[in-house]
């Protein structure tokens, strides 16, 4: 009688859906998966939250959701539709939060319903934390619109809100129902967005797959320059990329090792620090860069790797160095100085993934400030 | 290309751990348990969260703390001990959870580091849930104080607060690291609480395990009059029975299905209904008294069974009607009235557990109002 154990399994599964205009009528993508989880013995409901910026782009989408939706059996479609703005700005606002779980508890969506979220990473993190803490967890749905969310954070497990200034500090984990990934949505993307949006892919690519690497380098152009084919297939395989670390790993993260996080320590810094001017893509292409030269000068990575990493974030009209990396009037750069800040973040032992080789990530636990503001002034001097 | 299919499994484990002064010198269960944890790469940190109530009667507490905890290789404790009101009022208090996501964030406790929390059900609840949704969920450990956190709330993987009036509408499920359920506490209960903290042990054996149900009425007079050796029996065979429920079936309850919710779709709204006047315990002694007796009503348990029942709830001191179940003046009773809300609260269809036998559990999808109001008389005839 001195303990008891307790131990037990959890599955996880979801679905990633490739398709192209998701609400009309022809396609049954969403409808069919709804029929499948149809139970007869009650009514399931379904919430829907867009994204504002996204909406004024597809001004029709409302009613042709309301179209889709409205006439599924065995699901009522909540008439109201809630829209909230798009951008980092959505998880800034505690009232946000609390608007969509009362939402939740006005229409009451229980536990067999779903909160659908349509937009960009943000507004999916905002909407993924909100059902997450409801009733326990209510089911959502993501359909991410951008390029960003629909290769990277918009497919995987993580949800969450900033919390006095600080990103992500409230959150969880907490698996889609289902994502549905419609390229239609990027159709109307600035191209800021659209080219932003491809630094994650280059980033799964440095530390996982070289061809993936090489194949990027000769459709740079193309990517750049908006050809969805190759986009396609540019979502496609990192969104797989990320699936398959995610599972085959520590989905939830109880260790302190995040490859993924390459190249975002220092992202994360200067993101806050621009107040988000810069896209959540250019502040990561920033820190690929200084990682990738301070693997250089490290010894780690040869010059001409490095080199190619610093011309393919180029090629996509990235930037590749920042202001702020610089040391300051009487001080320390104050994105170097958040190092701290990333380990918190991270919990445990300062662990960073730095490459050995273009496909070939590896940690380390500490940095060399000195070096690393030799890789500051080198990605300085390649930026024009 | 045309999805990917994500799939894994998430493994949780923790330990219940079964002592008496925990905090003395000689104990090693603690610091046992943390230093098997440590990591000579980096400290970890402690953060307390206790609750008012119970210190009241344990004023050399936390100087026992300090003093256990001050000095274990790897770890640091955060000096200030954080206090908040015990019972269900702190579930009601949005700024005592952001006192203790401040906290959190204030001290740097990361996600390898560990709040413990120090208290009745409802402390350790709130505790709980602050630590689920800080860096997507720091570490926690549960040190329940009372009966009823010992034998089932504090011991499984749900926290939650209160939002708008509506029981545990925000929370999540998110396993501890370690419980550790230490006896002296119960010695400062007052008898009220010792007595109700009890109804959850006749609820499981009542859907499970009948020979405990047997032992129950044996040592009822010697357990409702202090008897510590028959409450330490009592609690360990009812949280030996609530962890194998939880890890053998929907540990984060997908499904409809919540056996362990007998007794208790009238019991929620009762104490709502009394402002919390009502104990837990005493909420749910009324709700199995009633759906036992529906049971018998309905033809399915015979009467000696249905009055063992009655007679073993009441031999613990416990209420088995309340006036708020009687219909109101013109109008139904607001508790049989709030069977919608529990099918809400639980999500889907209404699934209510009854009685076919002492130790054997099943469920319906119906209750037929008239025999429910049936039900309501004999259990105040019999209250007496």
């Amino acid at each position: 009688m001195q303990y008891l154990q307790q131990s037990f399994n959890v599955r996880f599964s979801y679905e990633v859906f490739f398709t192209r205009n998701l609400f009309e009528s022809a396609n049954t993508r969403l409808t069919g998966f709804l029929s499948a989880v149809a139970d007869p013995a009650f009514q399931k409901k379904l919430l829907i939250v867009l994204d504002e910026g996204m909406l004024a782009h597809h001004p029709l989408l409302k009613q042709q959701i309301h179209t889709c939706l409205s006439a599924i059996p065995g699901f009522q479609l909540v008439p109201e539709m809630i829209t909230v703005p798009g951008g980092e700005q959505v998880k800034n606002d505690d009232a946000l939060l609390f608007r969509l779980v009362d939402a939740i508890d006005q229409y009451k969506i229980d536990r067999h319903s779903y909160v659908i979220g349509i937009g960009g990473g943000s507004l999916l993190d905002l909407v993924g934390f909100a059902a997450a803490i409801s009733h326990r967890g209510v089911k959502h749905i993501r359909i991410p619109t951008t390029v960003l969310s629909q290769n990277d954070s918009g497919i995987g497990v993580k949800n969450g809100v900033n919390y006095k200034g600080k990103k992500n500090f409230l959150g969880s984990f907490a698996p889609p129902a289902a994502v549905f990934n419609d390229e239609a949505f990027l159709t109307t993307l600035q191209a800021r967005d659209w080219c932003a949006g491809m630094v994650e892919a280059v980033k799964v690519a440095l530390i996982k797959d070289a061809p993936f690497f090489e194949w990027m380098e000769t459709h740079a152009d193309a990517l750049a320059g908006g050809n969805m084919a190759d986009m396609q297939y540019l979502i496609y395989q990192c969104a797989a990329l990320h699936l398959q670390h995610i599972g085959g790993g520590d989905p939830f993260e109880s260790g302190s090792s995040r490859p993924l996080d390459f190249g975002h320590w220092s992202a994360h810094k200067l993101e806050q620090l621009t107040h988000f001017e810069l896209r959540h893509g250019e502040a990561v292409a920033i820190g690929i860069a200084l990682d990738s030269v301070y693997a250089f000068l490290l010894g780690w990575l040869d010059e001409p790797a490095m080199k190619r990493i610093l011309q393919l974030l180029k090629k996509m009209q990235q930037p590749i160095w920042h202001p702020l990396l610089e040391k300051q009037a009487g001080g320390p750069s104050p994105v170097i100085a958040g190092l701290e800040e990333f380990r918190e973040h991270l919990g445990g032992r300062l662990t960073i993934t730095l490459l050995r080789a273009i496909g070939k990530g590896e940690e380390v636990h500490e940095l060399d400030l000195e070096l690393l503001y030799k890789a500051v002034d080198i990605c300085k001097k390649n930026q024009s």
